[in-house]
Formats: structure tokens, C-alpha cells, sequence
């Protein structure tokens, strides 16, 4: 099958020789990905932003790096400049996830800059999480997702790697609300970390739930959803940071494979999902690039520099051509 | 203060240098302990049962391990042999927990044993949780608990380790059930394993759960109930192995600095909770022991051979004088 254009959504490079190991894979994989500014320090300025641009760049020649920058006190000029450069801009709730210490605490203290995100028509890409029991923090924070598609009813809002059932009956309510949806969070529950010994690979942020949540995830993904879009979080950490706890999933090198299974041989919906979802709600607009998957015997790799990843050994029915 | 005669209700010592390095804590602490069978093989005959005791008894002077055997088809005479032997007959419900892959499959295959069990006065101890998703197993596993007591009135049942507050509802449904509650499901929840970084240290199962099911379980304990007992389910396991995944939380050495803060002054019930219930319920008798506890900052240890306990470094209001 010819998958046209594929678009991660949601993705974690990091710097230097990791960024390096990884990006290989997903350039494979896709025609472009929005990368994730939670780089230490931040991407929040225009000049990190364009250097950051440029080592990615320099390690993909086929894809497209749409890229997000972290949410602060922007000025007007500011975003104006950045506009152009961006894809949106992140928030995370402070505290909660990997090198997010800086994220904003009160959603209010950001409204400014998000009356003119909306004006401007920049997208808000938000890690909705709140503060709470870590198999509850989603549902928690679905009020403020609430809040802020009405408070802002034309800025265009992602929920980043939804994870709990009850977000997704947000996309139906309210226009301006989308969600990614990550390869893990469709994939397994709370048991693949924490069923059996405990897998510290599969421990991540938002946490993998239950398989009621799982399920849901699922039928929505498989329903066609238009406001739901691929978007993997792949996030690599070197294995001895893992061993200390470090949460994100690796998954950049098995996601068309795992997906082809998934969709089991429906392809449109696979299409919808993994590009055309993303292309006609963020009238993205890169370059075409067809990615072949045929089916053949393929082992995941077991290991990617010094990252475990997602399904590490593990053999599936589907191969990317490369 | 001074606690009389503790009991820990649900001990792991393991065997060779581990056992030697751990056992001192209990017996700093505690005038006996139930130790459980799960080692490789199980404890599941008097040869083994004996043997096991003896290397016990070589470490720990001061102290009476009151010891259980691993649920297999025993038949009658076997089990009127090990009655003066042991405590009780510890269940593990299949593949479950550690080392426990031979326990019992179906409740009803040890039917013949339970049946001899309640003539012969030897309390059976479960661990119950099903094969199902890790956040439920103990809750579906209620039904099962409500069949053992149901069929077999005169059999007194522990429920171990409980860590469900709906579980705590059936001790005064059935006049046979008790339970043992451990300090870490007594103080943490699935945060203190996964709410920021993962922590292994406190990987256990059954799993530590939701708040509302840590406060049940606060509220039952400090209730006093008469069939709440402490059992620790210490259980030690080497740094290597934890960091591969390895189920248990290593207490031993913070009990009763923990519980007496967690008791607030209440010696009453905490001599309730830690011995006196134990000792009504089942009828056990063991040379007293007084064991006093100052009000004085008390470090708890970072590592015990190679093994990380619950609380490592932490100060404690509370010390044991041994």
C-alpha cells in the first residue's frame, strides 16, 4: 500500500547525537512532523527556533520539520515574526511533563498572548494535565480544555496525546478543539507498563490508561474522526535515563508498521488518520511524498544508539520501504 | 512508647545473604512474622518447611517465625503433620506474584485441601487478585473471597496486602474473612510509583492504587477494626532486579518509626493494628516482647545490602531502641 504524505503530529527529536540516532526513522516514515520545543532550555525564541531548524535539517533531507515553540509571555512582535516560522505554540501545564518546569502555572496568566495567537491564527498545542492523581490528570483538565474553546472560539486548539475516553467527546462539542492521538496511548493500557514486571519503556506522560480508555481511543481512531490526528509523542531517552524513571515511549521506528496492522487493510482510514486529517484541519501544505508499506516480514529494532524502542525485537506483518 | 509483642502479619525473608541482611530489621522490630513459602522451590513440604526455619532461626534469635507453605493437592496426612508446623496455607492465585507460577489455577481444584484446612483449624492466606486489568484485579477478585467464605464458614481466610477499599467492605460481611494491610498501601498510591518519575521501589503487587482506595484503608486502620492486622509483604529484592522490573517494596526497616507517625499518639489502636488483633484472631501465642519506640529524629537506611528500602534516607520522628 502507498500511504500519500504522512504527518507525525507530535514529535520529540532532541539535540545533537540522539537527535541524530532517531530522526533517520522518521524521516523513513514521514514527510514532515511537528516537533516539540521542550528542549533544555526551550525553544521559545526566534533564534533557537531557526538553529534548532537548521541541525534538524541537516540530518533530514526529505522531510519537513514543522516547528512548535514553548509558551511564554510573547509580545506582539514577537509572535508576528514567529508566525511565519511556526507551527504553533505549546503549553504545558507546569510542572508535569519532561523539561516543562518552565510551562506556565494559571491558564489565565497566558490569556493575553492567546487573544493574539487567535488573531493571528496561530494553533495551541496543550499537554492537558492537571496537577492531580496521575490515573485522573486528564479528565481533570478537560474543564480547562472547555474553557478555553469558549473563551477563544477561533483559536485552534490540539489536546495533545489523548489518553482518557471522556477528552474525546470534547471534538463534537466544540468546533475548535482537535486531538492527537499517539501509537501507544491506541495501543496498549496501564498493564504493558505495570501488568506484569514493571516495563519502565512503556512509562510515559500523560500515563497509559485503562483499556476502557484504550478501546474508546480505538473505535474513535478507527471511526475516521476528522479532528483526530496522528501524533506518535515519540520521545527518546537514552535506556540509562529510562532506568531512572525518565517518562516518554520511543516509538518513531514502528509506527507505519504497527499502524498497517491496526487499520488492517483500511487504508483510508489509515490515510485520514496518519495525513489528510492533519492537511485539512491545519491546511498544511508540504511537499507530497508517498511512503510505500508492503507486506513483509519485519523485525523492530532492538535497540537505536543507546534507546530502547517501542516494541524493541519485536517481528511484524508489515515493512516501510525506504 | 512501648508497642507489646508486634506481629508482623506477612513477611518475605527470602534466603542466604539476602535473608541475613534483612532479617535483623524485623527482628529489631518485632517479636514474630509470618513468613511466606514463595521462594525457588516453594516451601511446600516439611523437609523444606523445617530447613527454611532453621536457617531463619540461625539469624534471628529474639524472634518466632510462624511459617506458611505454599498451596499444593497436600493430603491428609501431610497436613496434620505441617498443622503444628505452621501458621497457615498461602494461595497465590496463578502466574500473579513473584515466584508463584505454581500456584492454583481454578479456586475449586484445592477444594479437597480447603475442606481438610477448616477441619484441621489451619487458616489459609490469599493473595487475591485475578488475571485481569492490574487497577481492578483485587476488586474482581472479590467475588472469589466471597465463595471461599461462603463455602467453608469455619475456614478462617486472610485477605493479604488489601489495597481496595471495597475489599475492606466484606471483613464485616463475613465472620471468617480478615486482612492484612501493608505500610505502603497504607501511605502511598499509584503517585508515588508513577505520578512523576517512575518509581520501581514502589512497584509492587497487588498495585498501589487510587487515593480514595489509600484512604479507605487509613480510615479502617485507624478505626481500629478488630480483623485489620499489619502484614508488611516486605519484600526484598535486589537493586538489579527492581531496575529490571521486580515486584515488592522492601518496609522492614521503617515500620514502626512510619506507623508510629502515621498513629499520631494513638498507641491504643496502633497496639491493636500491630499485634493484639493478630493475636485475638489467631489465637497466637509468642513470649512477649516490648519494643520501645523514642521521639527522636531516626534516618531510615538508603540501601541494606543491596537492597533499597521504602523511605531510603528519609527522617522519621520516631526511633526503635533496639
Amino acid at each position: 500500500m502507498i500511504i500519500n504524505t504522512p504527518i507525525d503530529m507530535h514529535l520529540h527529536l532532541r539535540e545533537g547525537d540522539i537527535l541524530k540516532d532517531v530522526l533517520p526513522y522518521t524521516e523513513n516514515q514521514f514527510a514532515a512532523a511537528v516537533v516539540m520545543p521542550n528542549l533544555v532550555p526551550p525553544v521559545d525564541n526566534k533564534e533557537r527556533l531557526l538553529s534548532y531548524k537548521e541541525e534538524i535539517l541537516k540530518t533530514a533531507k526529505n522531510f519537513i520539520p514543522l516547528m512548535n515553540v514553548f509558551m511564554r509571555d510573547y509580545n506582539e512582535d514577537e509572535l508576528l515574526e514567529l508566525k511565519e516560522l511556526i507551527f504553533a505554540i505549546k503549553l504545558y501545564p507546569a510542572g508535569i511533563t519532561t523539561n516543562s518546569e518552565g510551562g506556565v502555572k494559571g491558564i489565565e496568566s497566558v490569556y493575553p498572548v492567546l487573544e493574539m495567537m487567535q488573531e493571528f491564527e496561530i494553533p495551541l498545542s496543550v499537554h492537558g494535565e492537571t496537577h492531580g492523581f496521575v490515573m485522573e490528570r486528564e479528565r481533570e483538565f478537560i474543564p480547562v480544555y472547555e474553557k478555553l474553546a469558549r473563551d477563544f472560539p477561533k483559536l485552534k486548539i490540539i489536546m495533545e496525546h489523548v489518553g482518557t475516553a471522556e477528552m474525546l467527546d470534547l471534538l463534537d462539542k466544540y468546533d475548535n478543539l482537535y486531538a492527537t492521538v499517539t501509537l501507544h496511548h491506541l495501543l496498549l493500557t496501564l498493564d504493558d507498563v505495570a501488568g506484569g514486571m514493571l516495563n519502565p519503556h512503556y512509562f510515559c506522560k500523560p500515563i497509559i490508561k485503562t483499556p476502557k480508555d484504550r478501546d474508546a481511543i480505538q473505535r474513535f481512531v478507527k471511526s475516521g474522526h476528522k479532528k483526530v490526528m496522528f501524533g506518535s509523542d515519540s520521545a527518546p531517552h537514552p535506556l540509562k535515563n529510562k532506568l531512572k524513571g525518565a517518562a516518554g515511549v520511543f516509538s518513531a521506528p514502528v509506527i507505519l508498521p504497527a499502524l498497517a496492522e491496526f487499520f488492517e487493510g483500511d487504508i483510508e482510514t489509515f490515510q485520514k488518520f496518519i495525513s489528510d486529517n492533519a492537511r485539512n484541519n491545519f491546511n498544511i501544505n508540504v511537499p507530497e511524498k508517498k511512503v510505500e508499506i508492503v507486506k513483509e516480514e519485519w523485525r523492530a529494532p532492538y535497540i537505536v544508539g543507546e534507546i530502547k524502542p517501542m516494541f524493541a525485537g519485536k517481528i511484524f506483518k508489515f515493512k516501510v520501504i525506504s
